[in-house]
């Protein structure tokens, strides 16, 4: 893609309004715009950074059996009244009334999944069920000041499961908490699980997938012989007299929680099992935050040039600065061999495209210049080395890293 | 993917609240299911219905050069108010109050998508901007009667460009018709254009994508030496006088809009012009109804027994039928080929599996038993010729359709 006709620009100005990290190199990268307080657009760098998130995450659900849909964000307070959770959750959602009718907009989807599921379920042969999808979310933030970590409207993935026993759940809960450390992974950031409680959704324990950064909302804990980390929240007076405890900062970026059947039994969404007997189902539901991922990866990985992206979501791959005619031809090389490239092909100063790649943080850099005839120099936004590479080698040199 | 591990089945009873022939058999078959009146979520089979119509109708607007972005949903009263269209178009705007604020839900994005194009605009190089999404609609529908073709919420991909000259508006405005055109004849479906008046969204001339069907809410009229059909809504008296009128009935899935000087005039949407003057920029917003259009395909190809999609955006190519223990070998074999195979795995008579088959209505039917030792029955849904055909020859058969 030609950086010429790309929308928007990067940007010189700092957003004042905004402190996080995040939002700061986002807002003038071009890959966000605020619409109003915690509330943002993802514009087409922003969306290719969440797409191959999505694609990654997509992926590893499906591996699982776990199959794609897409539900209501406008939801009857019917059925948000059968768990109580209208009244509980009140401070967290949109509540509003139109034609004499109260809604809600969607700030999670148990209830919704729980009445789609006991209008499709009678035996123990339609069990388990697991859907997920991606959408929009929507919450009530008093105040939302971190940027896209936590806005007013944000998209997640969201998968929820339903089984016919805790053990045939907790078996699916332990494989999609792989599926969710396979899917980071791939990202290529670090993500751990933390033990953390239930908030609004259960009073069970559930797990917090936890990416480490100094920028961290949340804080955790890890002592010798412990298997996982912990959320302050489930931290023991106990815990704390612990002398070989760490503690870290990190950005929750995802959740897993082993429901059991109290959704159920409120909802009375229930099975003929093998024995013959009416039971209730055994529920989980799993989240993702992809638009929280975004920001996430930036506050884990930017330098104070700008953004680091990991390879394997970068919106493109290579950033080419163009400093002479002959970077015309580099480009449609690099485009034939179907690499993904932002072609710096402005009429703009060799500094500004320095700095601008630097910004916008895409994993290699090229820049074809006059002064080096037949090279190309080379650079990995990670590392401050700086190769000349001989034309004909590009594409082997390049394939190093791809 | 095994039929047996399906979410949900299809289902024997037929949705009496339900008039629409689409809304009847996605129902049925388990593609779509109804949360409130005009809300549907798209379950597996819808959802793999509409993501590859997205995917055609996303390549077709990238060749455009148009760039994806993801706009929020939930919009502030003041950059309604900037056009009028808080008031104008209150009738079909959710709107609410929300801790002394007053918010929209999106039924479509002109106005966001100008407040975001004028903080990123300074000079005519900066255009044109081209950006699209796929993203949620939600309207206020007094009567919500034809299924998923007038949904209260629903998915839509909106379009808007931004330009220099009605000259530059107008001739990208024609190449927006010519994707859309593309883009309906990849899915399968015959679509035509239709002149239009603009409604809430401007007074120019608009153009329809309308598709012809005996249950579109739509009359279109062609007569001798007409470019394009017309709408009913912009024929004259002397129109309807013409001998050579002929009238259909149609479902429109697309319009284009050249909205011209007026929203960036109301919103000061301005550029410095190569002349050195501020301009206001020239319009034009552009839609198509996703989930509409999974439900007007189903109305145009369909017959007694169920739906017959096309095979562009069927959710599965092939239909496969185990009636012996050898179809599991053949399974495998398709997967192997990487093709989109939905095998009824099921412990049920031939009967059920024969009647969802044509209830679900993927393109290419294969049905395995021992009655044909080494034969392979194949038969595409929208014909009534069986054949049959040698193991070893079934992947160069299929080839001849996939």
């Amino acid at each position: 893609m030609r950086y010429s006709t790309f929308f928007p620009k990067t940007s010189k100005t700092i957003p004042k309004d905004e402190v996080a990290i995040n939002a700061k190199l986002l807002l003038q990268g071009g890959f966000i715009d605020k619409l109003m307080a915690g509330s943002y657009s993802l514009l087409p760098l922003g969306r290719r950074v969440e797409r191959k998130i999505e694609d990654i995450v997509r992926h590893e659900m499906d591996l699982t059996g776990a199959q794609e849909v897409l539900m209501p964000l406008l939801h009857p307070k019917n059925i948000w009244n059968e768990t109580g959770r209208w009244d509980t959750a009140k401070e967290v959602m949109y509540q509003f009334e139109k034609n004499e009718k109260e809604y809600a907009l969607s700030f999670t989807h148990e209830e919704i999944v729980m009445d789609l599921i006991r209008k499709n379920l009678s035996s123990y042969k339609d069990l388990p069920i697991k859907i997920y999808h991606f959408s929009t979310k929507f919450r009530q933030e008093l105040r939302a000041k971190s940027g896209i970590l936590r806005g007013r409207e944000f998209l997640m993935k969201d998968l929820y499961s339903a089984h016919t026993s805790e053990e045939d759940l907790m078996k699916y809960y332990w494989e999609v908490a792989d599926a969710y450390l396979k899917a980071f992974a791939r990202m290529g950031i670090k993500v751990v699980i933390a033990e953390a409680d239930g908030g609004v959704f259960t009073k069970s324990m559930t797990h917090e997938f936890q990416l480490q950064t100094e920028a961290g909302e949340d804080t955790i804990y890890m002592a010798d012989g412990w298997r996982y980390w912990k959320n302050k929240e489930v931290m023991t007076d106990e815990d704390f007299k612990n002398p070989t405890l760490q503690t870290v900062k990190a950005i929750e970026v995802g959740n897993i929680f082993p429901l059991g059947t109290m959704y159920a039994e409120k909802m009375n969404v229930t099975f003929t099992d093998s024995d013959g007997m009416k039971k209730p189902v055994w529920f989980g539901s799993y989240g993702i935050g992809m638009t929280r991922l975004v920001g996430a990866i930036v506050e884990a990985s930017h330098d104070d040039k700008g953004i680091i992206w990991p390879i394997a979501v970068a919106p493109y791959t290579i950033h080419l600065v163009g400093l002479s005619e002959k970077a015309e031809g580099v480009y449609k090389k690099l485009l034939e061999e179907k690499l993904e490239v932002l072609f710096d092909d402005r009429d703009v100063s060799a500094g500004q495209k320095f700095g601008d790649a630097d910004l916008l943080g895409m994993p290699l850099r090229l820049v074809v210049s006059d002064r080096n005839p037949g090279k190309i120099e080379f650079k990995r936004r990670s590392s401050e080395k700086v190769e000349l590479v001989d034309e004909k080698d590009l594409l082997s040199k390049l394939s190093e890293y791809i």
